[in-house]
């Protein structure tokens, strides 16, 4: 009885939540921008709404109950953990708090896009300082709730169960081993540059090849979209997917591997149990999980030598105009010297495989220390410098719009989130080491464009289990072993300094 | 104080409402079909969470507070008038029977679309039967609540204040009218035809065509957006409006006037108080009130001679291999025979102006009948058919398909609706001759694609007014007098049967 409440209760969140992804990718795609504001209100009456749902009186008793339930089956019992998370960290902080933090996000990203623009760090401090503090007094409130410290507590909001301790292992074999690596790969990688290719690329041309590569990697189109977006991402729902991209008639390459990382998150929203949908068992893992999909996709699989050698035809025939211009650009040797390109610069989003995490590194060190107040906002411009100086031997001074301003994350109080991407990429590679080790000939299945084992497999070992069980537990189960970076560590070598 | 509380607790409605509508738009847009239960559901979640706030406990409490609130200006005196008027509606019918009407409803309607298709009316009846039976005992009930008759409680609800004793004596005089007035129109257009329109008419050049003429005619492109959807409608929300409309690639002409006929509503919405937004009394005024808008969009202004001299060479840029091909269909004359072709039919949605009134008398008649229980429901098929042959002369017998299944509506639930489409009309051409007589040379101004001065007539006397007074009010304001079917009469006239 307790339990068909609970599931009731969590089933209209869930569907509560369907409406909001819909109307957020609508945001984003179609709605005109002055429309903005009042939509904005709308969305966040939404989310109120949720909110105080999992603050319902009656949540306490009804989870204790069903936690007593031995009739529960496994994934009933799991269902129940989940919901258990998701009110505690609800209960954990009182309303006020909520939603001034959300005002205070609010004021600081628009002050971030408007001094950003213009360069100027001093203007933002204070803003910044505002959502540093009050993201700091979030994450005490919600650290002493679930017994964790702060910025654990603010981890494990978007990934349950991943903890600093972790995070400081791993990371500190990448910190060792990438700065010589990088040097190595660059001075390798001189002696062979990549003809660039020449556009025009038509747009509609771009968005036909996206298509058709994100459904020959298996995003089953029938339930999915692809439409135009300023940021691209991956929305919607599991049985209707929304991704989005930004296309360049000058460039094909950035905005196809776009597509393709995006299809990996999609693939793994498609392959959630639908017997769960709009529960939160039955949600994706957390946020390491889907970018260990979308990064296995775009990393593993579509830079790869065989996928490449895949795309090359296609390349030719989706864009026949430009191979005509330039048919020596489009063999799979200069598709694999364009698309493993590595260069140090100071931009995150436009940072190759390898140099990527020294970005995270520098910011995961970064925000822990703005969160626990070892380092003052006012510093951090500094801060950035001396990292970028050691990390990548690059220079913010006086250019903080490519520095400490770069990215959306930090305005709006999204501390916690950045380390996950690198260990995003590091399951990613102990993922699809495993899969190679499990199924015979992966390469050449890739290189014939067929995904369907390694398909079955993800979904196996990921997609299926939904929040049934915890990251750790999957990786376990697929790999034999818990978060390791070796596997990246690897990869790496074989892909940027073959034999 | 309590006002207050009632705007911000309708605020929050409405936002919801929104939410509601740009879901809903996308349900019809970019959902894959096989997300269409999950979707309704969650719809479904939403629309149930907003009647539960008309059931307020505090609500009727704050309400009449507010009723005997004297320093209340104009608008909010008459926002808590559009209150009250939901929240008694919403509180005449208990949860239950709401509940069960959508249940019945839904099954109604996916039978219909089966049965329909098989032209099967037996099979169906029970469907239907059931319908009725719940729309009729939710009409007596909120007749009881509201202290009107069950018939003229649903109309209530579609426009408010609108009367069956009004709508019988337009109908009564348009019914005298229409037969003979038919005859000779189809007499007098027998010696002219229209040369018919050969495609293909490309739909990116039908969708510039109508996007440039929708702007022209004043609705905001900046703040509405024209996609495609099998049934066409204008959905969004004022700073957001979404036309939807269907293209067939060998005929423009239905989809370009379908779109012209949204852009009026959509011109209604984009012309409502901002400052009232997400308020009850900032809403379009009802059903009449919108139909009007489109319908003195549509079938006073575009299929009138001054517009179509506008629209002639327009035609001809926005087609040029078509126009090359036929010259001689691309004139004014030829399009004006086109435009106002007169023929009786079967189907009501591809009536022409004229006969389209005798599709919604029978249905008036036979809905009333229905609901008040003097018309068994088995015997609907030879009551069309009956009715038919009387107004226009065609029969449905063992067609029921092309007869007494060829609506949505009553499968829907949507008892009451009918009729309003009419009435629509009388007040398009009533709104439309007062223009005339207010503007100086409206149809110059017309053939020359000038909408400002009626535009601003329109803002003036409905849209700006939203809620704020009755349409009777409006009427009276705008024209001098309340309903009158006498100007459509003269309008058809003038138009069909000119001197």
């Amino acid at each position: 009885m307790s339990y068909q409440e609970l599931q009731d209760h969590f089933r209209r969140i869930g569907q509560f939540n369907e409406l909001a992804a819909i109307v957020e990718w609508d945001q984003a795609v179609n709605m005109p921008a002055a429309a903005g504001p009042a939509r904005a209100q709308s969305i966040a009456g939404l989310s109120g709404l949720t909110h105080q749902m999992l603050l319902e009186p009656r949540l306490p008793e009804w989870l204790s109950a069903a936690e007593n339930d031995t009739g529960l089956s496994f994934w009933q019992q799991a269902n129940v953990r989940e919901m258990k998370r998701l009110q505690k960290r609800a209960s954990a902080l009182p309303s006020n708090l909520v939603e001034a933090t959300a005002q205070t996000s609010k004021l600081s990203e628009q002050a971030w896009r408007r001094y950003r623009g213009e360069n100027d760090f001093k203007s933002y401090l204070p803003y910044l300082k505002n959502i540093v503090d009050a993201r700091r007094e979030e994450s005490v409130a919600l650290g002493e709730a679930l017994n964790l410290s702060p910025y654990d507590a603010l981890l494990d909001g978007y990934e349950p169960g991943v903890r600093t301790a972790t995070l400081d292992s791993a990371f500190a074999q990448l910190k060792a081993f990438l700065p010589h690596f990088t040097d190595q790969v660059i001075e390798h990688q001189s002696g062979a540059p990549c003809i660039p290719f020449q556009g025009p690329f038509p747009i509609e041309q771009q968005k036909a090849l996206g298509v058709s590569l994100m459904n020959m990697c298996g995003l089953d189109m029938q339930r999915a979209r692809l439409d135009i977006s300023h940021h691209p991402f991956c929305g919607g729902v599991p049985r209707d997917v929304r991704i989005t991209t930004r296309y360049e008639e000058t460039d094909y390459a950035s905005a196809l591997m776009g597509v393709l990382h995006e299809a990996g998150h999609g693939k793994y929203e498609q392959g959630l149990p639908e017997d769960w949908q709009h529960q939160p068992v039955g949600e994706a893992r957390g946020m390491i999980a889907h970018e260990s999909q979308s990064l296995l996709q775009e990393m593993q699989v579509c830079r790869s030598e065989p996928f490449l050698n895949y795309l090359t035809p296609q390349l030719r025939k989706a864009f026949p105009e430009a191979f005509e211009r330039q048919p020596e650009a489009y063999t799979a040797d200069n598709l694999r010297r364009c698309y493993t390109r590595v260069a140090r610069g100071l931009i995150r989003i436009n940072a190759d495989e390898v140099t990527y995490p020294a970005h995270i590194l520098l910011r995961y060190d970064m925000e822990r220390d703005l969160i626990s107040g070892k380092l003052a906002v006012e510093d951090l411009p500094e801060a950035w410098d001396a990292a970028m100086q050691s990390l990548l031997g690059l220079s913010t001074l006086s250019n903080d719009r490519e520095g400490c301003l770069q990215d959306i994350h930090w305005p709006i109080g999204a501390f916690g989130y950045f380390p996950l991407y690198t260990v995003g990429a590091m399951v990613a590679a102990q993922l699809f080491s495993s899969a190679q080790a499990q199924i015979a000939d992966l390469d050449t299945q890739i290189e014939k464009g067929n995904f369907e084992q390694l398909n079955t497999w993800l979904a196996t070992v990921i997609w299926s289990r939904a929040s049934s069980v915890t990251l750790n537990q999957m990786l376990l189960d697929a790999t034999g072993e818990e978060l390791n970076p070796e596997q990246l560590m690897r990869h790496l070598e074989r892909r940027y300094l073959p034999e």
